[in-house]
Formats: structure tokens, C-alpha cells, sequence
């Protein structure tokens, strides 16, 4: 989707919301498509897909349903996405005010960064909106720009850890090469501070979810207590040492296993 | 709610299906009321309460908030529960299907029974939709009656596994003095065989997380292999020896530890 498609898209949805149309992020309930062709055959919508998606029903998919396109794009450029994430950091930020804390300075909270900590809309957008082939070139290339915008509700989360005590650990799959290019992106959008950035190493191939089970053990082994845990994919928060209880921010762009 | 009421539900989840309205599950996208008193000042609506109970982000809820209950109604009534469920179960024969099986009589799957296996939706229609208070005694005696239907979805998923040769272990929080009415009831509803059926002890106390935990190390202690495992609750598939893998279905009734 080019600049002038964004607008165009931007501009459709601002119309249904001045018409009142409050439920903007199906408006059509688009049929399943090309991305998951077995499905067709079910005539599931949207709905259903991103119900299984978020779930963890359907688990290695490769890319967004094309007839799903839209939906994606109404639910990521409206405000659906956002009332979701604000919801699960109300139950984030309810979770860590209740916690007893040691206060030794080892509670720590881990967060994912691509989508839960920094949002790609802006690249997803201008890429088919998880539609299209993943293409590690044109996404390394965005993310050495360092401009990917703090996702709000996440930011406001991270703040009340910090004021509470919480130490924070970023564990992501981003590669070493990009270290400088995360830190700056982080810091210009407000994330100051943080007891640890964990990048996989070149040599640390596997899935996510090992990947991140080891980094999250050696924590545990350096005498941190993971008292929470924030991520958009369950790869962030399933398999050992998960942290005392996880959190799942929406993502229906793309699956990381 | 009533059966009149019951009625005049339905019927006016026909006329908006008779007018094209394809979007009868979130009419007016009720704000987030009572049994989430905190919620409501996030002026959040009942999709995001949705999103976060079907994927764990609210955990340890009591009660359908009060101006979710036409919400959740339009959702177990109308067509889109049944299509999430639909979407679950072709997921979870697309991987049974491809699984290369022992055939030694060893290879299992667990099913939770109430809201995975037997729907209790007659029940909680009269009861208030899972906005009042849950009453065990009369919760009970709906048990005993043994009328509660066959989910099709997942009635359709026990069918296919019996044929590629995978027998089925029904795990549930029903009590023992419940046995016999669950058999009747499984019977019935064309549930004719089964490898076990495990309800528990009276003995066995603390949260179905860990009961059903104990529970699926037994299995495999005792020489089984679980290719899947599915529910309608968290705590059915999360814990330990959950499985080669899980599936999720929905349920925004209730909510058990």
C-alpha cells in the first residue's frame, strides 16, 4: 500500500467513523482467502480467522488472508487495536500493582520489542499489511532507520513498572547488527532505561520460543525473579520460564514460532 | 433469562440475519459494565473484553460484566460462535491428519466435556448468561438431567480421530457422583466409546490447571501419547504434559482456574 492508498484507507475509515459506523473493523466480514485457500471452503470471515489467530489455533501461517486485507487494515488503523492493547495493559498495570515485590532490584519484567514495545505499522502498511512475502531485506533496512513509533499503550505500561520498582528486560529476536539502530529507536521513543536489551546472536538459530526459554532461564540463573512477561506473539510467552504470568498484545500481521 | 425471553432473543437475532445485519454479534458494542467495574472508565467495549478473556489476558473473572450479557448472547446464539468452533476443529483435523501415528493403541486425545464436548448453553440461557451468580446446586441438577447437546464442531473432530485410529480420553472437573449421568449424557449425544473417562475425586482439590495436569502425566506415566488436547479453558491445556498440541475453544461464559 503506497503513501496515497494509506491516505486513501485513512480516509474511508475517518468517513465510517463520522458516519457513526462503530464497527469498523468488519464492516464486510470478508470471506477467507488466498493466504489460508483450504479455508474458503468453510466460508469462515475474518472474525473467525483472527479469532484462531489470536488463539494460538492456527499456528505456522504465512501470511495474512488476501481477502482478509482489509480487515487487517481496518482493525490495525482504527481503533480496535488500540482498545485492545489498552486492555490488556489495564490488566498489566492492575497485575503489577498488586505484586509484592522483593525490591532488591531483580524483579524484572520482559518485553518483546517488534510489536509490543515499537509498532511497524508505518512498514507494514506501505507492505501489504502482512499480505505479502516477508522480505528480510526491505524490513532490515526500516529498522536500521530507527523510526518505528512507540506503541502508546505499551509505553505507558513500561513507565508505571519503572516507577514501581520493576526493572525492565528487552528479549527480542532482532540481530546483534541491529543493536544501534534499536537503542536509538527506543530511546528517541521514550523507553530510557532498561537492566538488559537481549539480542539472538548469529549463532542462536531455533525457533522464538527456544530462543527465548534459554534467554529467560539465564535470567533466572542470574538471580532475576521474571514477575511478568509481554509479547504479540505466544512464541513470547509459551515454553519454560515464562515469567509468574504473561501477557498477549494483539497481532494479526504475521506468526513467529 | 426466560423462554419467552429466550424466544424474543432469537427472534430478533433472525430479523437482524433477515435484514442483511452480518454483524449480529457486537450490535452496539455494549461498554464493559458491572461484573468489571474498573473497565468501565476505559470506556472499552465488549470485543476488547472478548479478546482478552479468549486469550488469557483476564484471568481469575467472575461473572460476564452485566452490558456484555446481549453481547455475549448475540455471540453463543447467533452464528459466530458455532463459525470460531468450526475454525478450531479444521484446524485441529488438518493436524491430526498429518500426524504419522504409533498405532500401538497408545496415541490419545484429550477432550475437556463441558463446553468443548457437551454444550451447557441450554442451562446458562435460563441462568443469566454467565452474568449471575453460579449456583452449584442447580448447576447439578442440569448435570444430572444429562440433556446437555453434543457441541457439532467438536463431535465432528471425535468422529474423525475414532477413524484415523486415535482414541479419546474425556478429562473433566465433573465429580464422581456425576459419572453416571455423563455417560448417558455422552452416549446420547453420539460420544460411544471412549478410552477413559476421568472426573474428579473428591479428594482432589485445588485448580483444574493442576488436577489436569496430575492427570495427563498419569496418562503418559502410564505409557500414552498425547497428540492433542482440547478445551474450552486455559487451564484445560496450559500446565504440564499438555500435549503435542492444544487447541482453544471459545467460551466467554465462565471462567475456571
Amino acid at each position: 500500500m503506497g503513501r496515497v492508498a494509506l491516505l486513501l484507507f485513512l480516509f474511508a475509515v475517518t468517513v465510517e467513523l463520522s458516519l457513526g459506523i462503530s464497527h469498523e473493523i468488519h464492516p464486510l466480514r470478508p470471506r477467507l482467502g488466498s493466504g489460508a485457500a483450504n479455508l474458503q471452503v468453510l466460508n469462515l470471515s475474518c472474525l473467525s480467522w483472527r479469532f484462531g489467530v489470536e488463539t494460538n489455533n492456527i499456528i505456522g501461517w504465512y501470511g495474512v488472508p488476501q481477502t482478509c486485507k482489509s480487515y487487517v487494515g481496518h482493525y490495525m488503523l482504527g481503533t480496535q487495536y488500540r482498545e485492545d492493547s489498552r486492555l490488556v495493559v489495564y490488566e498489566a498495570i492492575a497485575y503489577a500493582e498488586s505484586l509484592k515485590l522483593v525490591g532488591d532490584g531483580k524483579d524484572v519484567w520482559v518485553f518483546d520489542i517488534d510489536e509490543t514495545t515499537l509498532s511497524n505499522l508505518p512498514y507494514y502498511v506501505d507492505n501489504g499489511l502482512g499480505t505479502g512475502k516477508y522480505n528480510a531485506t526491505l524490513f532490515n533496512s526500516w529498522v536500521l532507520q530507527a523510526k518505528a513509533p512507540a506503541l502508546p499503550e505499551s509505553l505507558k505500561l513500561y513507565k508505571k513498572l519503572l516507577s514501581l520498582g520493576i526493572k525492565v528486560v528487552f528479549l527480542t529476536g532482532r540481530g546483534g547488527s541491529q543493536r544501534n539502530a534499536t537503542v536509538t529507536n527506543l530511546k528517541k521513543e521514550g523507553f530510557l532505561t532498561w537492566e538488559k536489551l537481549i539480542l539472538r546472536g548469529s549463532s542462536e538459530t531455533g525457533t522464538a520460543l527456544v530462543y527465548k526459554s534459554n534467554k529467560r532461564k539465564m535470567l533466572e540463573q542470574n538471580g532475576y525473579r521474571i514477575v511478568g512477561n509481554i509479547g504479540d506473539q505466544w512464541s513470547d510467552i509459551l515454553g519454560t520460564n515464562t515469567g509468574h504470568r504473561t501477557f498477549k498484545l494483539p497481532d494479526p500481521m504475521y506468526y513467529v514460532a
